[in-house]
């Protein structure tokens, strides 16, 4: 059983963001799956998906800082640097933290552990509006 | 053809680890698989999980080191820091790993290259045991 | 219905290398299937796979740069050193970008968004051929 959708995630601003009910919002199918995978799929190149810590607020913004000293704006060996400075780092962590999560689905739920939620990481200034790729496949509840 | 289970792996110190026969000792299911994928996912946010060198034990070493320093402890501006100096490194670490690993099933074994295996990044001073969901599908062999 | 293959990625200078075409050409089976997943997988430890901008070249030239900053040869405390300067990088290379990508199909079609991309990234100064795992699956369309 297959179930694939395009949702869109509201506007952020740059840093890192809990958007596991957002995304939960839009796939209530989710809840039909005694077994399966959901996979997340970003379609940008300048903002990723992660999975981590979801209570003290201050983990994300110390992501935030951390990814900014990890991948500097405006070094002088930067090339592609038209599109304005936090452009090309955008790229470089989008890489690194990744353009896709796969969660188990375990009778009707996600099996993330206790602290765990998804993050949309934000890494354009002004990023508007994000759209994703839900693929989800599994076995339904027997009828 | 689904199969999924939780499994645990035993407290490792910190570090990056060899787990592929761990984790295999406890999903014999795979080699029910004539083709499919094995989607192993790590219910934490303080370890990880990684494919790399399966061979020589400093690589494993050298990893600690290296993410050692590219997440370094107790910079100035981290907030995040009442649950000691290895707590937020390890959330940085483990999103930059990634919490999950997928690898093809081809004639009942792992499709992996053969300098390949399973990673357990440990990323706290004492992690303790690290809880997996395993999730196999795929195409049985024919009876 | 699945669909596996082992495909080879030609040679490339050490690198980030834009290789979807070269991919699809290998596995004309994604246009059979109307929802799905498509799993890649690279069969090395030195070499990885990410998606990113798929259209100036600057962007890759960039990235080949930037990793080099992130990841230096030759740091006095690496002790795997006897396959060259460029072995161990490559390895810390590979586990922070991924030896994997998952790609929804649509209609036939990978979704990807308009500027993503599928890039080899190649972290050794003579990687030579590599190897891919690339395995499909989801519902094909109706006859």
């Amino acid at each position: 059983m297959w179930t694939q959708k395009e949702v869109t995630i509201a506007p952020r601003p740059r840093g890192f963001h809990l958007v596991t009910r957002e995304i939960l919002k839009q796939v209530p199918e989710v809840h039909s799956f005694r077994i399966g995978l959901m996979h997340v799929f970003i379609k940008h190149t300048s903002a990723s998906l992660t999975i981590n810590e979801n209570a003290d607020p201050t983990v994300r913004s110390d992501f935030e800082n951390f990814f900014n000293h990890l991948v500097p704006e405006d070094q002088a060996y930067y090339e592609h640097t038209l599109e304005g400075s936090d452009d090309l780092p955008a790229h470089f962590k989008s890489s690194i933290l990744g353009n896709a999560v796969s969660v188990a689905i375990t009778n009707g739920e996600l099996n993330l552990g206790t602290w765990q939620g998804i993050y949309l990481c934000e890494h354009r200034n002004l990023g508007g509006v994000r759209n994703l790729v839900v693929t989800i496949h599994g076995e339904v509840w027997e009828k």
